[in-house]
């Protein structure tokens, strides 16, 4: 029996994508759509400007629109809220019993709240026993789209070496931006050269993503210090519109040898149990070495959009090890990443049916 | 009187901004254009597929297409080949005694030809008096359109504190890669984070632009010795049409505060022998507060294309500064800065009348 | 003496366009500018987000923007207006006596407003003298920034042959949704085929400014009644920057040559004191022969952007002939064309100083 | 048994498409890649510059390239060549017993060879007969990228009242020029209006479709007499990846309501035969009643690429109707139209195993 899902900010960009990947999906069912007063009590056919090129479920087009308000139908809810309300309407979810599986960055760097990438940091859903929540309702988040890619590209590289520093230049597509984002006139044949808030997401993220879940005694409470490595980040906007590009350089420990890195990266996989997850891509991230790889418009489906594209790899002046890593930022940028941390939280059993269903 | 020009590889996308840009100068009269056999004989509007956007000058537009051999009418040359021809014909031209205004990459880093950025490095016009050749023809090169930015930005901070290392990752124009150059299939909407030899001339090129001049003794062979800071450089092709975007991190020497930084590249300029040169700009660097500046499609103009924007300085948590940088890569970054070393060795009485004008 | 001139909406992308134009304008000095209370007591340069490639006029940056009402200190007003408030404004200002050269659509098609293009229908200025106002204040409008390319390209068919009906398809750019306007995700390799209200516009006003002055008796009251030929217009917004292309086939009486209809089109120009007014191009038409022309990119700059591109002129298989127009949307279209306007008025003597200047 | 398939011009753009689409294909394999002497020996994917959007399947990729003589190991051959090389190619295959299904222009207005959309003109295929070749070779064409979506809009309209003229304007996808087709510098930010040979195709080939098969008795010879309404087309290249859009406005007999026209053309299917194909989209056309519909970005993806969009059906002030429709250039438009027009044939019986298979 599936479970049934709610979303909220159900009627923008990145609800949108949720609504899209979860058609037919295998374990969850939207039952229910929560959007701004504007929008409540429309149908979600009318309400939403679909921006998405595959048309509205009929399904969920059907579905009225509902405030982002506690009594939602549903067993867990997707957020996609803008970040300027998701911080206490997510937690009134929660406290109210509801797993809120969030893609807003207000909760991210909470003691309390996984920051999660299941092939990277699965072990740090244990966080959500700190939450202790009598209504079992809990919080977990996924990066923000540019750290994700870039994080995803980092974790071998900590695993086998250690990472001592890293710079990343990004060219990020319009549609991280949301709808209406960015204008046109400011997007056609240009670059912008900053994101307001992106540095210092990508600064900071990837600290708390690759340190070590640790408990005080075996049983004790979980916790995590992010690393200490400094990430240099600046964050541009180009016409792309799906899929971001990050130019890295990594200084390692040790002064491994090219080879041994160009390797090391090919040979990172996800554990098994996330790679049976259905929305699991067969690789969670294929080096390609073709000159002129990754490229968005020819690389961001790979895996129908949950595979990162790493190409260029080769030694840096500077550094270590520099490449380009690309990865779809509405799928597994948001959407897609939010509903792989869901499969994860299901198949370990952390979503109980609520609902009748 | 005005000297006579002949524009070699007159046709091409270099060559046509030479004859934009050439339109109504105080010094220089376009009397010849040269191109390859294909276009010979035909009336240069006939021959040229004209991509500007102002129309083909009267003049220019009615002259002759003739081959690029020693012969053409007029007291110097400026070279818009392509590189996989112009090594030769450069050097042929400067055998039968022109002056050869080049911004080809063949002869950049011969050891006696000036690299040159007329307000950076002036004084390695020294460098021609080892060409020595008896017609009294010579060559000297503006840098990679890509360099000229970065190399301009970094001037006064080598002037100032010394640079130990820079990172930088370019995002460039279209128009860089000349006309047809990139396809659109592969410019729409999409990054290709590859530009073969790019990289090598980034992260070589201003090595040698910011060495001093030295000589064997106060009357002895000039000589320019290349720096030896590291430069990582990644270079990627952005749906931009003209301006080449720059992401540079440096370490400098002794640690400076970054109020110190930004006021010394604010100061920057070339010397008054320079700015009082007709295609010199105002200012030709601008630091631009804004915090989304520079923009391609914003700023790129600035001082006629000129003048390099820079924006975003601040700490960088790996180095010591950061900032963004924008030049124009058809006008400062090909013929325009050509035109302008032309006019510094006219003002210094190295380009001499050769025909009755 | 200049005459001042006050900019209603003068944040806005028209009103922007306005101060970039009058920069220097040898007749009109911008001395007040006014917006919304949002903007009112900020300085212009703060106000406005400036999205012109030159940077904001030193004079005008330091004006305190106003609210629009009447009281500015200037002879006359241009009205870059949103039309959701340039009715009522327009009006409370011309009441008051000032001039106002709208370029907003709220009062183009009233009976005693002239909607006037200076090349093509000078004589519809008469229509003043029916405004009356005491305080010898008035409104004169340009024509929509689709209209009036089209329109100049119809002027001379119909003095020569009579026009029986116009097929018009446009190709309109992003610049004329203002700013932000169209949101990116829509613009980027994509097309729009609805303008709202923008076929009724190109449906109706090309009718109306083609029409004689008619009088009764030689001294009687001005009227202007609309033709009455055909026009249908599909109006598409695609991911240009600058420039509306139209597709037009038009039916003309008497079945002319193409070759007369060719030579009509060349030889049209306006009348003697249009051409000696300073923002009057050298050519209000150019056609261009080449295969492919006009293109926007190319093209639009045309004459400064006040002239306007016919390319393709042929045989049309259903009407008589069918030909390709561009001009310049924001320039031409707007702000220019507004300005070209003013111009010919001053240089008839109707805008005399109001102020002590 | 699976059909064997060769692909003639397999390494160009529409080579590539054929690839693709054909991967997983129920009915057809690619056994054989065909291509110019440059590519001949090598490896599949060594020889295409692969330029689609999901990886060169494993088996064509592993193919080795071949020339494009008889003689290839295959049932039947699709042809993507060019038109430069295509029609002498295509008859000598067709004479040497391959049934060839070509996307060139070549044959497609030759009097025995059947120009098909299998939703249209089924019935063209008994042209066939008349290419009498001993082999049993034959060549059946499918329509200019351009003319297929125009004509399934036309089709129910000329059954259901008859057409009298019609008049369309194109804004056509930079795909549709090939690979590397149109230059960035040409195709960023702006419009070309013109398209080689391009407007010539769109006002003929509908005439060609469109007409009714006749015969000289009951089992006479097949013959095609093209219809003879006059057809105006003006045709335009936009920066746009993939989707032709038309404006078009049509005349029809009988003056029919608006309503009866917008029912006619949404109740338009293709006859069952076509329905139930593997390639055959659940509808062949779609209209879309939202304001700004059909939208390149949004719907050409409909049915697979293979779904024509119609959008905006309204009152022509000067005709009966016009709309717009959006068809996919390189599925619909080219490779996917062939691969339905085989699989028509294969229903049919008319492509027997020729092979081992």
């Amino acid at each position: 029996m599936k479970l049934n899902v709610g979303i909220l900010g159900a009627t923008g960009a990145v609800g949108q994508k949720f609504v899209r990947l979860l058609e037919g999906h295998p374990w969850f069912e939207v039952t229910a759509v929560a959007a701004s007063e504007r929008s409540a009590g429309k149908p979600y056919r009318q309400a939403a400007h679909w921006i998405e090129s595959t048309p509205i479920p009929d399904a969920v087009g059907e579905l009225t629109v509902e405030t982002c308000e506690p009594g939602l139908d549903c067993d867990l809810v997707f957020s996609g809220l803008d970040s300027s309300v998701a911080g206490p309407i997510e937690k009134a979810f929660a406290d109210a019993g509801y797993p809120v599986i969030s893609n807003a960055k207000n909760h991210r760097m909470d003691d309390d709240v996984p920051l999660l990438i299941p092939e990277v940091n699965p072990e740090h859903i244990a966080l959500i026993e700190r939450q202790q929540r009598p209504s079992g309702g809990f919080i977990v988040t996924n990066p923000n789209c540019a750290t994700v890619g870039l994080t995803m590209a980092l974790k071998p590289l900590q695993d086998a070496f250690g990472i001592e520093a890293v710079h990343v230049t990004t060219m990020q597509a319009l549609s991280g931006a949301g709808y209406p984002g960015v204008a046109s006139l400011d997007a056609v044949a240009n670059v912008i050269p900053y994101i307001g808030g992106e540095e210092d997401k990508l600064e900071t993220e990837p600290l708390r993503i690759l340190a070590p879940l640790s408990r005080e005694g075996d049983a004790g409470t979980p916790s995590v210090s992010s690393l200490a490595f400094p990430i240099s980040a600046q964050c541009n906007r180009v016409p792309v519109i799906e899929g971001h590009m990050e130019c890295v350089s990594v200084k390692l420990s040790g002064s491994p040898s090219i080879e041994h890195v160009q390797e090391t990266i090919k040979r990172f996989t996800g554990p098994d149990e996330v790679s049976v997850l259905p929305s699991s891509p067969e690789y969670c991230v294929v080096v390609d070495e073709a000159d002129s790889a990754p490229q968005p418009r020819r690389d961001v489906h790979r895996g129908a959009g949950m595979t990162a594209s790493i190409g260029r790899i080769r030694p840096c002046p500077l550094f270590d090890v520099r490449f380009v890593v690309l990865s779809h930022n509405t799928v597994r940028g948001a959407a897609g990443g939010a509903i792989l941390n869901a499969e994860l939280l299901a198949s370990r059993g952390l979503l109980p049916h609520r609902t009748a269903g």
